[in-house]
């Protein structure tokens, strides 16, 4: 379905030498080094494939043209049993939020200059056409009426997986035919923490208390059903493949996230990565795919427990660690001055040799 | 030599109520919630002065005005022990590549559109006309020829103690005058995590094993050296005066950062505050001046040994954490989109009320 190259590594050792010889000490950069080195790899790679050329790459200056955030709102059956700190209507009326321009996410694109589009995968009741308003913001790809409870059976069908992810691909092609070389995700969905916590424990054979978190902050007895609801599910019999993994806990914008993360690499651009749930989509798009790990960059680290050991399984170290636990994207838009800050210093910071400096 | 008002608490209620009726789960924002705060218990305690207003503060809209960086640059006799990565040479070779615009923080300022200025507070060979250039980018207001040696005897003069402290206030309140709200600081200097370890020590009665780290990346040998040079300077007799332990240890950058801050303060505006030898700075603004904290801002930790400590002594949390050790005022420059996200999302989010969302 998505076809994805492995980055070409041979241009690792000149990238590292130009940025070697920038007047700061080696690694004095820390993160911001190791981000300029793989947005480095990933765009010669696709200016390769574009000019056919074979030499100098590594001399080329870097670019963010056009970053845009899409969030993928959805809803999920799993929610009915009062798992979340609010009930499942309020992922619409957020949606209708982002639509204003009202919430976090759109503060800090706004702030950040990060075009923004909302992709409503699957909520429970859809946006009337008044309520989608005419601002291009909005995008209707539903899967369905929200999840089906996945403490009692699957998610959704092996059908609507396979659109989801054709769906999720979809938008993400779109955006980059508009000029658009970095992708941030995010997510909205009451209840999608526990189908990604439940993803995360079917992909690596844990339990639920090896998982699971109090999401934007629910109780003990919440938490503690939470688990029970998760374990149930995990008792059932499935396969290891992430498409039956999807299947069997959704949610529709964690499958279109999954689509969307593919179509990127396989476009050759880099995605950043969100919190916690948008890195449950990264996990399964890496264990359909494992090169799609090349052209990841994690934003930040949230406040939901199991978020750190889902990051090691994807060998990331992110960029932030704000204690956020909001999700919508938040932590990606936050971390974009981070790689607009590395890819300057790659273009535009003076050599040893240049500036005269005699370390 | 300076006054600095304590901010008036008694409009935290009000702000954070501002704060939490905002469509996000209460605290969800994680550290931004925290930067909205202060930023406005500090900018409504400067309206308050203006405009006599004696209520409805906490719904005034903040704002980032014109921020600075100004990166004082010095040198130190420490460094003619050798260690450092570099010669005391490159401070001034750093100083030339600050005005050409070609340091890391050159392309962080521009990035992050920040306003650029580096002061010689006494580097060792001062600048010519010719080299200073036309762009109002350097300023000079030498304290020396570089801090003597303070290892065998002290850094600095009482008296250059005095004028340096006056001399960074200076400048600080020019920029304030240029229409400033919100002041970075950086700095450059070979030697100078000695001078601020030192400090550290000294101000905390530790040793210098405790305080003493790597700088921007020096071998076993010269750490050793580096550590039983300040054993050497601290186990000679002074008090715990912040001004006597300027003169001890320096150095002119150090002591006019110093000066800088509590002229910011005084003016009532905010400072971030970068990294270890910045937060040396902080340190000694805030022993002379305690009130002085409620105006600070960190930027980051860096991977300087002993800056967690030093922080932790300042009760503060960083923003980031880049694994950065290159100083410059790279950290405080990279953290201004997480103050400007901070403002945005004070300003602009929705109420739960205004967007209708029912949790």
């Amino acid at each position: 379905m998505f076809s994805i190259k492995s980055l070409n590594q041979q241009l690792k050792v000149d990238i590292q030498t130009t940025i070697d010889n920038k007047t700061k000490p080696p690694g004095a950069l820390g993160l911001l080094e190791n981000c300029a080195l793989q947005l480095a790899l990933i765009q010669n790679q696709k200016q390769k494939q574009k000019q056919s050329q074979s030499q100098a790459e590594a001399n080329n200056k870097l670019v963010i043209n056009e970053p845009t955030m899409l969030v993928f709102a959805g809803d999920h059956g799993i929610a009915q049993h009062g798992i979340s700190i609010a009930p499942s209507a309020v992922t619409r009326q957020m949606v209708l939020n982002f639509i204003a321009g009202g919430a976090a996410i759109n503060c800090f694109c706004r702030t950040n200059e990060i075009h923004f589009k909302v992709i409503d995968t699957g909520i429970i009741e859809p946006l009337t056409t008044d309520e989608q308003g005419r601002g291009g913001v909005f995008i209707e790809q539903r899967l369905g009426l929200g999840t089906k409870d996945f403490s009692i059976g699957s998610a959704m069908s092996p059908e609507q997986v396979d659109r989801g992810l054709t769906l999720g691909g979809k938008v993400a092609e779109q955006t980059i035919k508009q000029g658009c070389n970095l992708l941030l995700l995010g997510e909205m969905g009451i209840g999608n923490t526990s189908a990604a916590a439940a993803i995360f424990a079917a992909l690596t054979q844990q339990t639920a208390a090896q998982c699971v978190g109090a999401g934007t902050g629910i109780d003990e007895l919440q938490l503690a059903e939470k688990k029970r609801l998760i374990d149930l599910a995990l008792a059932r019999d499935f396969s290891n493949d992430p498409k039956v993994i999807m299947a069997e806990f959704g949610g529709f914008e964690i499958v279109q996230m999954v689509g969307a993360i593919l179509a990127a690499a396989q476009a050759g651009i880099a995605v950043l990565i969100d919190g916690f749930i948008v890195t449950s989509a990264a996990l399964l798009a890496y264990r359909m795919h494992p090169e799609v790990r090349e052209y990841l960059l994690f934003a930040h680290q949230s406040n939901e427990q199991a978020h750190l050991a889902m990051l090691s399984e994807l060998n990331a170290k992110p960029l932030l660690n704000l204690g956020l636990r909001l999700g919508e994207g938040t932590g990606a838009a936050l971390a974009l001055p981070l790689l607009q800050a590395s890819v300057s210093f790659y273009n535009d910071m003076a050599s040893f040799s240049s500036a005269g400096v005699t370390v």
